[in-house]
Parts: C-alpha cells; structure tokens; sequence
C-alpha cells in the first residue's frame, strides 16, 4: 500500500481546528470537501484521511418521508430532545434535485427554528453537485467531519424518492422512515424501497384528535410489516407512533434506535455493516472517477453520449461499446 | 464513434450456420462467448455485433422459484406447451453458485425430460464463470444468440437467491416467481427481492387434493401483493395458479406473459425498458473490464485486497483508496 501523503500545514492546521470543535472550521471543511477543484479535492482528500481516526463513534441515523410528512420539524423536535440529553447533533442532507430546482431540502434553516440556533447543533443544507452518486459522496465525507468536529449523533435526512433512499442507507446505521396516519391509502409508505430499508416506521402527528388514526395507521403498518422479511434476523423493524408537535414518543423513537444499536452490536452486524460500508464507498468513488475522466474531455463525452444511443437503438453490442470505452479510459 | 471491425471468415460462416437454426453452431457461438481466452472474446464481440440485427424478438421471461419448488417440471410443461403452439423454445439459466459446487440448476438435463429431446427446444446450463456478473453477462449474450437462431421465446431460469434475480430481471422483460401452496407460512415468497421483480406469481402443484390449497395461497398472494406499489401503473401483478404436473393452467400463465407485453408496448414501457436494459448492459460490462484490469496482474490484485482491507479497518478513507486504485488503472 502506497502510504497516504502527510497533509499540508494548512490542512493540519484546519483538522486542529476542527477536532477542537470549531464550527467555522467545519463549515470550511465542508466546503473543501464539496469543491470540485482539484487541487480542493487533493485537499480534502488529505483533511479527511487526517481525521480518519477521529470518526466512526457517532449514532448515524438516515430519516425519509414524504414532502409533507412533517419531516423539518421531526428533526427539529428530536434533535432538540437529543441536545437536552447531552448530545450535539448534526444535520445533513441527500437531495439530488437541489441541483436541479436551486433549493435543497434543508435549504430553510427556519423549518428548523430551535435547532437552527442551538450551538450544540450543525446544519448543512444537501450538496448541489448534480448526480446522486456526488451528493451522496460529499455527504458521506461531511458526516465523517461532523463526527471529528465532535457530533455524536448524525441524522442524514433525504427525500422518499427514487435512489436517495438507498444512498442514505448505506451511509447510516439506522433507517427510519417517517409516515402520517389517515393519509387515505394507509400503506402506501409500504412502496419498493423501502420495504428493504426501513429499520422503524413512526407515525408522525399522534396528538389531538388524531391519535386514534395514528394508532389504526401504526396497527396496518405492523401488520404489513410483517409479512415482510425483515432485513436482519435480528431486528424486526418496529412502528411507533410519536408527534413532533408535542414531543410525545420522541423518546420511544430514540429508545429504539438505541435498542437496534445494542442488537446489532451483539450480533455483530453493526462492526460488519460499517466495514462492508466503507469498502462500498470505496468502489463507488473509484467509480465516480472513472466516470468523471469519460466526463472531463468534450470529444470523449460526445463518443460516449452517443455510443450509448447506438448500444440503446441496437447498432453496437454492448460489448463493444464496452470495449471502445474501455480503450479511452487507457 | 468507432466502427466495429468487420468479423473474421470464421465469425461470419459461424454466424450464418447460426442464422440457419443449426443447433451445433448455437452451441459453438455459446463456448465462444462463455470462453475466458482473449482471442475468444474478441472473436465473440465480433460474433454478436455481427448478429444484433436479428436478435430482440423473443419473447424473454426470466422464472424464479425456491428449490423443491418444481421450476424444472415446470420450464418442461410450459416448454412443451409453447412449442404444441408453434413455438421454438430456449431455456437458460444463471447460477452463480455452480462456479462452487460444480453442479447447475440446469446441469441435469434429465430434469427436463421432454424438452431435452425435442428439436424445437434448445437447453444450455448456466456458465460456471464465478461471478454473478460474469454469469449474467454470459447469459445475456447466449440470449441474443438464440434469438439470432430462431428461438423466439426465452426462459431464463433463476436460483432463488441474493442477487440472481435482480440479474435475470435485468435481462428479461416479464419475471414469473412460482410458489408452493402450503408451505407453512404463505406469504413466505413475499421476500424483500421479489415485492420489486416479479410481474406474476403462480402457484404450481394445483391438483388433486391440493386445489384448494393452492387457491388459498392465491388469496393470500393477492392481498399481500395488493399492498405493495407495482413495478408499472400499468400492470399489477397477477396470482395464477398452475399444474406443472397436469398441465392445467399454462395456458393462463402464457396469456396473462403476452397481455403484459402488450400493456407494456401500448404505454411504451417495452421499448424504453429493452433501451435500458442494454445501456445498462454497457456499464456493467464496461466495469468487468475494469476489474479484470485490476485482477490482471497479480502485484496489483494483492494492492487492491490490502486497500480494501485498510479501508474496512478505517485505516485509509475511501477517497483515498479510489484515488490510488484509479491511478493503477492509467
């Protein structure tokens, strides 16, 4: 193994700062990480590796729902209820089209009106870098930062849709899903992905008039859960109710996870997880790049744009288009 | 883009003896293509560019099913029953795990005893190439050459397991999982894999006593596929029951194959389905060659399991270890 280069001093120099809690540090930091300079990515590259030992503690938890869920203000009210535990919470975000539309789900800091002001949290709108796979990348490192900067629980939210759900997965240890009670069709959070994914449904708005439906709505889900193969032997996804109004349930939220955590911990599936996790990032990065070589030269793009309507339209094997492809990336 | 080469004499005898239906020289063009030698590959790179015109009109269904579930006696019935009707039938399969035990799903042709015999019928086991990826690569180019030689249905048969389906899927356009009535728990087949994949589930062994079994396990099937989100809004999935034994019921399956292709092409999603499917194909094919770099030289090979090591470990990050391994693949 080739031994990774020391850092420069100004990187060092960052990381001290960083390690010490420093929120400007970790804003810069992230920064760095989200740059798509070269010279910033070496960089970053280095920052990281640096601060390497200096991860891996925090409880990683990825949140989905759909808009209108009460997603902004679920975080709001649990990271509250963290902090008054003792925890600093970081907040993060996997929206792909926040690249597109210009806004990101965490955008509006004042969804988050308590959080937002806490100096015992940190939060960071999604990264706009255009692809699922370079968002996810660059929240990935952020949440490696939040953890050196001294953020023992991390909560990842993303929107339910399409891939960002599996993205948020596989970089969290806990996968909780957020539903509403009485939203006509009871199930229809019981969707393709996140049948594989979910490691707790809560069912927010369980307060007033409405705690009967969230309980009829909690009863359906535990029943259709339970059909279902759950993802590990050792935890069968439970479904609680809560609501992010009054606070109520919060703790039986964050009881569980801990309780999943203890679970996975004495099965061994939480240290596997990690590992298997890392390696993937890995892979995925390397990926990255080789995708970004075929991306970086205009004539190479063009061949590649238009081999894949070739291969679309049936005129080249893929095959051989995997071949030419290959040849370019010499 | 590059214009393939033109293919050698041989290729092109090979081809037209293929295009001709000969059995033999279907059975050649699959070696070459299953073949690790370089020039091999080449040649069947050639072979298959050279063929693409003619491929693309069978009708492909991949078909999954837990062993003991009788996936051979069925393939047999509904083989022979395709072919009473006019049909040429190829049956193939993808079995990742015949690299390791030796054996195939389709290794014993016996298990199909009619089909084994029949002219219109043409049978090949898995490839036994290691990798799932490499299997499924194999698969799908075999698939293309029957098609090439007149088979115009293709069954692509499936261990019920990990991620065998998903690649079998990718590969056809209808995904038929059968099921046993009875099996203790009913609902067992609803598993995290199949809810995405299957576009119909048939219940086989509806005969005799076990009718009204069989038709129980439908009930169950439907209800529980009733609350999942379907693949298409153009298409639920149907519950049929069948006999494999008796034959009852085949017709019904291949109806509700060729009503599914006819939604699927009213709404366009057949076309545009077929279209990223072989995008698809490309990537995939494109990162094997990637990894046969880096599994070429053995110096390089033992870096990269040490990287991937350290980056479980937590010793190097990610980003680290894709840049160093991208820098091995210049």
């Amino acid at each position: 193994m080739t031994a990774p280069k020391t850092a420069s001093p100004d990187i060092r120099s960052l990381a001290q700062q960083l390690r010490a809690g420093q929120r400007a540090a970790l804003a810069r930091a992230i920064t760095l990480v989200e740059s798509r300079r070269n010279d910033h990515q070496a960089a970053a590259r280095d920052l990281v590796q640096a601060l390497l030992p200096d991860t891996g503690s925090a409880v990683r938890v990825g949140i989905t729902g759909s808009p209108g869920v009460g997603k902004s203000t679920t975080i709001d009210a649990l990271g509250m209820f963290l902090i008054e535990q003792g925890h600093k919470v970081a907040v993060l975000a996997v929206d792909p089209s926040s690249a597109r539309t210009g806004g990101s789900i965490l955008g509006d800091k004042t969804r988050m009106a308590r959080l937002a002001i806490s100096d015992q949290a940190f939060i960071r709108p999604s990264p706009s870098s255009g692809t699922l796979g370079g968002v996810a990348a660059k929240t990935r490192e952020a949440m490696l930062l939040c953890e050196a900067a001294g953020f023992d629980v991390v909560l990842v939210e993303t929107v339910g849709i399409g891939q960002s759900e599996t993205a948020v997965c596989d970089m969290t240890d806990f996968f909780l899903a957020l539903m509403l009670p009485g939203a006509g069709d009871e199930l229809q959070g019981i969707k393709k992905g996140l049948v594989e994914l979910a490691d707790m449904v809560a069912i927010n708005k369980a307060d007033g008039d409405n705690i009967k439906r969230a309980n009829l709505a909690a009863a359906d889900y535990r029943s259709a859960l339970h059909i279902l193969s759950p993802r590990s032997e050792h935890w069968h996804p439970p479904v609680e109710t809560y609501s992010a109004l009054t606070g109520a349930g919060l703790d039986k939220i964050w009881q569980r996870i801990l309780e999943h955590r203890t679970a996975m911990t004495a099965s061994g599936e939480f240290a596997g997880r990690r590992r298997e996790q890392q390696v993937k990032w890995m892979w995925s990065m390397l990926e990255s790049r080789m995708m970004a070589r075929l991306r970086a030269d205009a004539s190479i793009r063009a061949k590649v744009k238009r081999m894949e309507t070739d291969v679309a339209d049936g005129r080249i094997s893929p095959a051989v288009a995997a071949e030419q492809i290959a040849e370019m990336l010499r």
